[in-house]
């Protein structure tokens, strides 16, 4: 499939490149909050735009034709700098940095902050940004347990309003039958759990066929987003 | 409900404003483009982050000490400027423009576009951001049939892989029954539908009480996210 690339990057030059890309991306994470809630003058407010605009002029001096896509190193799991919810280049990215349980059984979970731009009812987490973060969780779960798959559906229970603040998430594998895993997980807010969401994700038909050519110069993904 | 702030702005001065930050926030979300995709050399990188975090810091010398919540003005429909989705506001909202049928049946629909920070899988559109979006049109259907209601529970079943791009999201009301609203959708690429999607949203109580209680002072939300 398109866009899974090997690089075969060093971990060096791999450490090198996220002490680089991540403050960068961070410091744009705090402009995306600062563009929603500044009150300054409108002067400024279009002396601002002006900048950011001759700012992203010389970054797009050089740039990739498209998107991101997902990175390999040989052996190595993905970079997936470009993901919506874990990339660690993309400011849309809250981002999660997701911890797998040692055993490889599937068990993950998250502890983030999410902020203004991902508000939907005053003060609320918007019910599609929980929707987007189960659904990376349960991806993950699939994944980290040797199962992974892109997600076929997905169900979601809002129990309570999320707060905007800190968060928890959690996902795991419920069971799997041959191509399919089913997934669960839930969004853990204060007074405990607010959205739980349960998912099938699915083994496409290109990475079964790559796996099965076991041909080490073919990227076998182990998650898929 | 804290957040739902009526502030009686005139037309004109809700047209002031949104000539003002339209703009502004498409050049914060060209920037977020510009970070995913940017392949300058590091110098730069560091450079940009430096002038990024000082324009910022301008940004942050007067602002709202929290998210921006949601605005009306008296009889008209609130601006959601923060929302996730379709937040002007927000860089991080695409954002969509939905539009509804003019006879208040609760049909919407919105043409948009996803690039680089929308990204899953290579090239294509993270199954998450999918999921938001579709939580977003299923919630304006229901509040544009006069049912407004937040997520109870929202059910995705993904057909074939959605590539980032020119998209298409429709959504109407399926049935109601007293306090809940049933909608549907689906998002369409190029190749025709790739995700279905199906709701249940709810009135919350304190918007039934704000409702009974008829009083012109109290907001009464035609829809919440």
């Amino acid at each position: 499939m398109p866009g899974y690339v090997s690089d075969d990057l060093t971990p060096e030059e791999i450490e090198r490149q996220s002490a680089l890309y991540g403050p960068f991306t961070q410091a744009v994470r705090e402009l995306v909050d600062a563009t929603i809630r500044t009150t300054v003058a409108d002067e400024e407010i279009k002396q601002a735009q002006a900048e950011i605009e001759a700012l992203t002029a010389r970054l797009r001096s050089s740039q990739l034709d498209g998107p991101f896509g997902v990175r390999f190193s040989q052996g190595r799991r993905g970079r997936p700098w470009g993901n919506s919810v874990v990339g660690l280049r993309n400011p849309v990215a809250p981002p999660l940095i997701i911890e797998k349980h040692p055993s490889g059984n599937g068990e993950v979970w998250s502890d983030f902050h999410l902020g203004a731009a991902y508000e939907g009812p005053p003060g609320l987490v918007h019910g599609g940004v929980s929707a987007m973060i189960l659904d990376q969780i349960l991806g993950e779960a699939a994944g980290a347990g040797g199962k992974p798959g892109m997600t076929g559906t997905l169900t979601l229970r809002y129990r309570q309003a999320t707060p905007l603040g800190d968060l928890r998430a959690e996902g795991w594998i419920d069971r799997s039958e041959g191509i399919k895993t089913w997934a669960k997980g839930h969004l853990i807010g204060p007074e405990g759990i607010t959205v739980e969401a349960e998912g099938v994700f699915i083994l496409p038909r290109w990475a079964r066929e790559a796996i099965a050519a076991q041909d080490p110069q073919k990227v076998t993904p182990s998650y898929f987003e």
